[in-house]
């Protein structure tokens, strides 16, 4: 074990919990204590689960005699708060008046408790996912500085050691922000790979369950279990989950790595590209075969993730908009999904046939390419109330910049991961951001890894 | 040949061309004689093929040669002038100044002409396929009447012997519509069954092109030729086509057939009600398994069906819209493109969850139905001018009404054919609706053909 077991990757943990010498309950409760001690200014969590040590005793009961259900057996791990849990109340993040939410899991939950996950609580989410500041949560590593979102409970718990794992959603970034600006890995996989039962919706062809990790070991855990084809969720796919525990550990020799210019480089803070350009500099030391590209129609992907991301959450939320429960959301929140009615059908599919042109784009780019290569932010994270984020010489939209690199790969559904790839002067966490193939998940967790290994900038931790 | 050649199913017509005891050139003679003489007050055709008789001619001489290349070689088959045509122009029915399509052979145009058949000339559609009126164009059965619409000069000319088979397309009835009031066959197969590639797009998601034809075996054998994946469009479907000719022949004993009472038997005219309930009974006398169904989420189909077909269609009038191009449009068509502009994107995506509701309705009742029978239209050919028609004790929009039976097989995408079964008082036909399961058009061309067997009212033939 490289440091306290709270901020141990769960691959190293988990032998010693099935071996006995870590025991689920000590674990329990050493994490319950961090949250006692920290989230009271963090405020990470909005719910903590009373049932936590009971889990952890069952777990440890379990391993004792001999059932070990896999490496999350007995390990703490949050669930966003904007997906169903049957032990546990969710709110979405919203306090308006009228809206309720069953007791019930989400197929996340569901998946993660049979394989022996302690569900530890509930973190915090933006309003219905519908921004990326998360409040009132705190990023751990300046605690002036927002946790990003909408999974921003879940990014500052897990930076804080007060969670091994957490789950997200991810409809323009809600996943990779958070734990791009909290120094974590972050995986939106593939459209289709997750099922979103018994996730609130927030748009239904954008939406993306995924985890936030210590490490991508964990990340290819996390995916290992909440994987799978749902029925009930109508965007699931029927496609065979592959062990993604393998694909970690392979090199990046001879891996065909693009690097698209426009779009990803064009107004980042000047510590981000600094980080990045060093890790495409390693993978091109390492042997893979690093080639620049370039996507044009990007330039038009924001009117587009706005039209449709504005119309589906105005679809969902337009029975709450009728009766007058909108009147309860928080401003921002608020605002959008008024803003939704604006956008015309006709905006909608003009959209969607852009989504398509971007598809198409990127399916030719992956004809001579494995994976792409790019930052996940173009800035750390910034200030907490700040609307206007400065980018070197630019100023841009808090909300417009932080979702501005990591929409691409919901638009097209294709699976992305973010890890730490370096600090800014004031010690922020920087994201390199790895994106592959349809169901490509094993190249992109490999090419992940073997960049995380030799730079094990997950072993930094923030100072709380 | 039970009647003059020009009024023959091709199905009777081609083993005499074949043999040579019918020249391609000779019939096709007669055709543009019977246009000369007729079409001046018709209206049907927009263009007349200048290389007609060329066409016959080299289908004639190949025949000679042995190069038979199936039923439709020298066959005299009319393309819907929304397709476009290599050797003749396309309008889509618009006279706005600036907009203009390429000469180039839509799918259809190409593998009807790859059949052999002889491209005989262009007919009139509701301006952009928006309506189901076709304006100048008459009814051949009477000639104060519509021809229904927007495929209303396909089913004029077919009905008035100007042509041996017609193309059509439908976006929520307009191949139905027109051979329902002009008393011939229409196909509307299973969406993604034949390519839309080169004709003019109304609403993505709802058109389908389809054969109108003189009896159910002409409509297998032009399915047979017009069916077939197509890369090109995006909504085709790479599912195998089987031998349509072969399945036009079986009984319906034992045919489990489904009657939805509500919806489809509410606001019919009396004669319509009374030809459709003989047509049922025939079927339960014949022996097959006639129940009653209810869907009631038909109620809400129009809502749905508007608010696609007005989004789908004003987003690819856009450009036109913009440039002041809409201009030129005919008021009705105008006023629905524009009034496309008051649909928000909420309302489109509330509308396409409707329609996957509904398509598990009928994937249900389809689990102990092998075919849905019913009206095709609630009334008979309307009066031209009329906006108001009368069904019974009834007043209804004409627009509404002559689509409000059609268009639940274009929001599902179900396979669904009409035939005639019957006439009113005044002499003007009634159609027979047969709607089938995905991509089971053999099922409903063989109900429909028995059917039409013992009835023969498509020998019957209007007198012009």
């Amino acid at each position: 074990m490289s440091q306290e077991p709270e901020f141990s990757p769960i691959a190293e943990l988990a032998p010693l919990l099935r071996a006995g010498s870590l025991s689920p309950v000590t674990l329990c409760e050493r994490i319950l204590d961090r949250i006692h001690r920290h989230d009271g200014l963090l405020e990470s969590y909005i719910h903590v689960s009373e049932s936590a040590l009971d889990q952890a005793r069952r777990a440890e009961a379990e391993i004792r005699s001999g059932a070990w259900r896999g490496p999350l057996h007995g390990v703490p791990i949050a669930i966003k708060d904007n997906s169903f849990t049957a032990d546990m109340p969710t709110t979405a993040g919203t306090s308006a008046p009228g809206i309720e939410f069953p007791l019930v899991d989400s197929a996340v939950a569901e998946r993660l408790r049979a394989a022996g996950a302690v569900l530890i609580g509930k973190t915090r989410t933006h309003e219905f996912a519908w921004g990326t500041i998360t409040p009132p949560t705190r990023n751990p590593w300046r605690q002036d500085r927002i946790p990003g979102g909408s999974s921003g409970g879940s990014g500052a718990a897990l930076a804080a050691g007060l969670c091994l794992a957490a789950t997200g959603s991810d409809t323009g970034g809600s996943v990779r922000i958070p734990a791009s600006f909290c120094g974590v890995v972050g995986l939106k996989p593939t459209f289709g790979r997750i099922s979103r039962r018994g996730i609130v919706p927030h748009s239904w062809s954008l939406d993306h369950p995924g985890p936030l990790t210590r490490s991508v070991a964990d990340a290819a855990i996390l995916l290992g279990v909440m994987a799978g084809y749902d029925p009930a969720d109508p965007g699931s796919r029927d496609i065979p989950v592959p062990d993604y525990a393998e694909a970690v550990g392979g090199g990046v020799s001879g891996l065909r790595v693009a690097v698209i210019r426009n779009h990803f480089f064009e107004r980042n803070q000047p510590a981000v590209d600094q980080a990045v350009e060093a890790a495409i500099g390693w993978f091109a030391d390492e042997g893979a075969r690093v080639h620049e590209a370039r996507i044009p129609s990007l330039e038009y992907g924001l009117g587009a993730i706005f039209a449709i991301e504005l119309s589906s959450s105005t679809a969902y939320h337009d029975a709450s908009l009728r009766a007058g429960r909108s009147a309860g959301f928080a401003p921002d929140v608020r605002r959008l999904v008024q803003f939704g009615r604006f956008v015309t059908g006709a905006d909608y599919l003009k959209a969607e046939q852009f989504r398509h042109v971007l598809m198409n784009d990127y399916a030719r780019l992956f004809e001579t390419a494995d994976v792409v290569l790019g930052p996940t932010e173009p800035i750390t994270a910034p200030p907490i109330g700040a609307d206007i984020v400065a980018l070197g010489p630019h100023r841009e939209s808090a909300l417009a910049a932080t979702w501005r690199l990591t929409y691409p790969y919901n638009l097209t559904g294709l699976p992305a991961i973010t890890l730490p790839c370096g600090f800014d002067d004031e010690g922020l966490p920087i994201g390199l951001q790895i994106a592959g193939r349809p169901f490509d998940e094993p190249t992109v967790l490999r090419a992940a890894a073997a960049y995380e290994k030799a730079h094990a900038w997950h072993e930094q931790r923030p100072r709380i």
